[in-house]
Formats: C-alpha cells, sequence, structure tokens
C-alpha cells in the first residue's frame, strides 16, 4: 500500500530513535522487545494521516503516534497476560519469554510513558484536549477488557453489547488517536468529531471483518490460524447472531459445540461452518461490516478539506477492509 | 495529630465524593475497595499541606491530591500481586479477593484514572508542569519496583543502590505530589525545589525507620509483625549495613542465616537482631534516618514563608519520624 509507506516509515524512524534503552534493563529490555515485534502500526500511520488532512508537516504530530502504539502495545502485553497466550506476533509474549511480574511491571511503564510522549510534542497549547481524549480512550479500553472477559462465562451476551465491547476494546484507541492528530492540527472540534467517526467505525468494521476472516478467512491470506475463534468457543459476531436467527435445531446444535470441550478441532470447525453458512451467518456479518463502513466514509466525505488530502485515509481503509466476501 | 485533621478530612470527604462506582463493576468495586482500605493518606495531606504554604483554599488541589492516592494504591495493586501477598492492611489484597487478572486490569484503570483527575483541576495553567512532575514520579516508581525485584537475587547489593532504590519506590512519590502541591500554589521553580526536597528526604528518612522498626519496633505500636524482613531475607539497610561494616564471623553467621530456609522464625529473628544490634546497626540506622530528616528540615528552612505556616509540615513529620530509639 503505497500511501502507507511515507507514513510509516516516518513513523519506524521516530520509534528507532526512541527506543527504550535505559536501566534497569529488565524493565526496559521488554518494552524494547515488544514495540519492535512488528505488527501494521495502523493506529500511528492513521494518527498521521489524520493530522495530514490539515497541516503539511505531519511530523509534528510523531510523539502523539508513539503515544497511542505505546498505550496498544502495552494492553497487548497486559492482555496476554490475562489470556495466557504463549504466542503475540509469532514470536513469544512478554510474560512468556521473561515472566509474568516482568509483563505486569513493563506494562505499567510503558503506560506512563505512553503519556510521557504526550509532553514532547512541540507545542503544547493542545495538552488538556490530548490527554482528555487519549484518557477517554484509555479508560474506555480497559473497560472494553472486562467486558471481553465478563462475556466468556455469560450465556447472555446480546449484539448490542458484542458490538459495544469490541468498540471499546479495538476502535476508540484508533479512533482518539486520529481525533489527537486533528487536535494537534488545529481542527475546530465539529471536524474532530468526524475525524473521530471515521476511525470509530472503521475500527468497528474491521473488527466484524476479522471476527468473519477468523472462520471464513483463506488460510494463506489470514496470517492467523483459521478457526481459532471457534476452537476457543468465543462470541463473536458470528456465533452471537446464529444464536439469534437460527432455527431451535441449528441453535442446539451450535450451543453444544460451544458447551463442549474441543477433542478434535478439525471436526468441530467444519461443524460449526456449516451450521454458520446454513443460516447465511458470513453475508450478514459482511452486511454488517459494510454498513460501518459506509458510515466511516460519510463522516470522511464530511470534513471540509480536498479531496485529495482524503486520499491517504481512503487508501488505508480500502486496504484494510476488503470489499467482498 | 491535631494538625493533619482539617486536610485529611477535606481528603477523605473528596474520596467519598468521587467513588469508583461505574460499569463494568467487576473492574470498578475492586478499585474503590482498595482505595477505602484506609492508610495514613500522607502523601494526599502533605500534598495539600505543600498547597497551603502558599495560598488558603488548599482544597483547590484536591484532584491532584486523588491523583497521587490512586496512584499509590494503583502501585500496591500491582505490587501485591508480584509478591503473591495474601494481605494489605490486615485485609485481603486484590488479587486475591478477586483474582491476578482483575487486579492487573483494575490496577492498569488506576493508573489511568490518576492522570484523569490531573484534568479536573479548575485551573488547568500549570497542567504541562502538573504531567511532567507527576510522569518522572511514575516512572521512577516503576523503576523502584524493577530495582527491588532485582536485589531478591542480587548477592552484591551496594548501600548506595538500597538507598537509591527505596528512594525511587518510597520516596519519588511523596516528594512530587509535595511538589504538585507547589505547582498548584503557583510557587516559583526553587521554592518547588525545596518543596520537593523536603518530601524526598522525609520518605527516605521515614524508609530508614520502617526498615529499623520492622526488626526492632515495639510490636504493640508497629502495626505489623516485628520480624517480617529477616524472615523474608530482605537485604533491608539494616543487613547491607552489617555485612560492610561486620567481622569475618559476624558476616558469614548473618549470611549463613539469609541463605538458608527460615524454620523456626523466632529463633532465626532473635540471632539476626542479636548480629545486628552487637555491630550497633540499630544507632547507625537511626544517625542515618536523623541526617535525611535533618536536610529535609534545612529545605522546610529555606522555603521563604511565614514559619506558622510552615508548622502543618513540621507537625507531621515529627509525628512520621519518632525522635528516639
Amino acid at each position: 500500500m503505497q500511501a502507507i509507506q511515507p507514513y510509516l516509515n516516518s513513523f519506524l524512524d521516530y520509534l528507532k530513535g526512541n527506543a527504550f534503552q535505559a536501566q534497569p534493563t529488565e524493565l526496559y529490555e521488554p518494552i524494547d522487545y515488544i514495540l519492535n515485534l512488528g505488527g501494521k502500526r495502523m493506529r500511528p500511520v492513521m494518527l498521521l494521516m489524520a493530522y495530514h488532512l490539515f497541516k503539511e508537516d505531519y511530523q509534528q504530530a510523531l510523539p502523539a503516534a508513539y503515544t497511542v502504539e505505546i498505550f496498544h502495545n502495552f494492553s497487548l502485553v497486559h492482555d496476554d497476560i490475562m489470556d495466557a497466550a504463549p504466542l503475540r506476533r509469532g514470536k513469544a509474549t512478554v510474560h512468556h519469554k521473561w515472566d509474568v511480574n516482568t509483563g505486569i511491571l513493563s506494562g505499567d511503564a510503558m503506560l506512563v510513558y505512553a503519556y510521557e510522549y504526550l509532553l514532547k510534542l512541540e507545542n503544547s497549547k493542545h495538552l488538556a484536549a490530548l490527554l482528555r481524549t487519549f484518557n477517554k480512550a484509555a479508560i474506555e479500553v480497559c473497560e472494553g477488557q472486562q467486558y471481553d472477559i465478563n462475556f466468556e462465562t455469560r450465556e447472555d451476551v446480546s449484539i448490542e453489547e458484542y458490538l459495544h465491547m469490541i468498540e471499546l476494546k479495538t476502535s476508540v484507541l484508533l479512533a482518539a488517536g486520529m481525533k489527537m492528530g486533528a487536535i494537534i492540527a488545529d481542527a475546530d472540534e465539529h471536524t474532530q468529531e468526524h475525524v473521530y467517526q471515521f476511525g470509530r467505525n472503521v475500527g468497528i468494521a474491521f473488527q466484524l471483518q476479522d471476527d468473519y476472516l477468523d472462520s471464513f478467512g483463506d488460510p494463506e491470506k489470514f496470517g492467523k490460524k483459521v478457526g481459532g475463534d471457534i476452537v476457543q468457543n468465543k462470541k463473536t459476531y458470528l456465533i452471537l447472531k446464529a444464536l439469534e436467527i437460527g432455527d431451535a435445531d441449528s441453535r442446539t446444535r451450535l450451543q453444544e459445540y460451544m458447551n463442549t470441550p474441543t477433542t478434535d478441532e478439525t471436526t468441530k470447525i467444519n461443524a460449526v461452518k456449516a451450521i454458520l453458512e446454513n443460516l447465511g451467518i458470513p453475508k450478514l456479518t459482511f452486511d454488517l461490516k459494510n454498513k460501518y463502513q459506509a458510515i466511516a466514509f460519510e463522516h470522511l466525505a464530511a470534513i471540509d478539506v480536498a479531496v485529495e488530502r482524503k486520499q491517504p485515509l481512503i487508501d488505508i481503509a480500502n486496504a484494510l477492509l476488503i470489499r467482498e466476501i
């Protein structure tokens, strides 16, 4: 995706120039490790693009881009502990490579450093607005993670609750980051809100697509093991929708699969996928994803700048959100 | 301690008026629990007193007082997980009452809320200075905790390193909180530094006293089990000083006790205390504590306000730091 490259390079340079190489090494090495595991860097890149809607010198927003990337990685380190996950991006998670205490404490330090980089912006006139925007998202991410944990043991999760949870857990940080880019670029509050809503709706659409791909994606392209959510009995949009619209027989069979420990993964994955396909869930999921995507583009359209300035955001959204199933 | 009462009452009212009663309850109940477990509230009270050195309406500084108290309690929640501690202030720790994941996530949310309260100050003109001061301390507290963990498995901890660790882990937050009080009260930077150094030196003196009392305190007055540090083989100032100045025989016996798992607690406590007393360690510890206390009072004396305004800080420091052994 060519449009991304200058923003990504700029961010990666900044990341390299602001490596965590300090004492005590036991605290800072894990931070350096997780920040250099890769990832799409979607949040910092889209923050820079949001700034660039309004002003040229998007390098001004780099410290804030680092803020959201450090925060995102902090949340991965702590979530991986809570989920007892051994791998992240194909490499050992921090608490696996070191130990749980290291994961907790390095994560804590990352959270503090996320705020530290807000202080590194050249102009401090927007500090209160930035802190308010970032903090709101940070609290919501914690709440989203708690809802996600709660849902594991709840049998009555509604689709509305699920959509609220993924919004908190995965899209508010993208949205807040983009709004921060707009704030730093002196955009007015009305415009900031359109930028925020663009990010929020792209984020929700992306998560719905991720739910879809986890079960129905091409294993070659998806990058993760297809069927992981089914094996883990995760109550994704696909499952919740099937339980809502399914006939009695489909619902019973689905619930049986969800309530039985997985013995033969392949058989279970194929059986659950067959039920979902039979109910037309893939298309319904894609329709809902498209609805959020369309709302996102409406908000982008409402931003009063020349359309050429919006091209990088149009390109990245189209690259993140595939067109058809 | 009468001088403390108005500040403490004011803070406790604010705490009550800003209880964490929100959704999801699984996230917020543990926060409310730990914040209401009690404690001396030394940090918020001394922050208010620092403000009151310069201005009357110390209630203005209450949100910042809450910031440092929330942060302090966040660090207790996460430290208790790392130390696998079942009790805090005689009650179950958060991860014991709920579970480790709850402790991690509620702690994370507390850290975010600590920043949130900086935004609740009526006047935002000092926000950058406050954020800078608070963040420096927050990072140092994480570093101090890491050094503390490192020292458990290191045999060559120097006294200098130990003093640096307790400064980071226990006194910089008190110092930064007091400096924040001074900042909010519009004190100049030179004055802020004296306020900071008063808090920093009181904090170190208090920790050295705590080391002393843990082994030699009156069990009736100390509140914790006397001898706990000895049973846990903690390398406190007392032990490190004994290893530095002790004769070969004392050092060997001390190291034997430190390297042997405790079977008979009382015998071990008495034996180690006898070695320490024989080397004059209690007095040396108290002398060092008095040195830091004296430096603290020099910084207080250097603050250019009427001595009556300093009385609450003089009173609280004298109450926290006992005069003789």
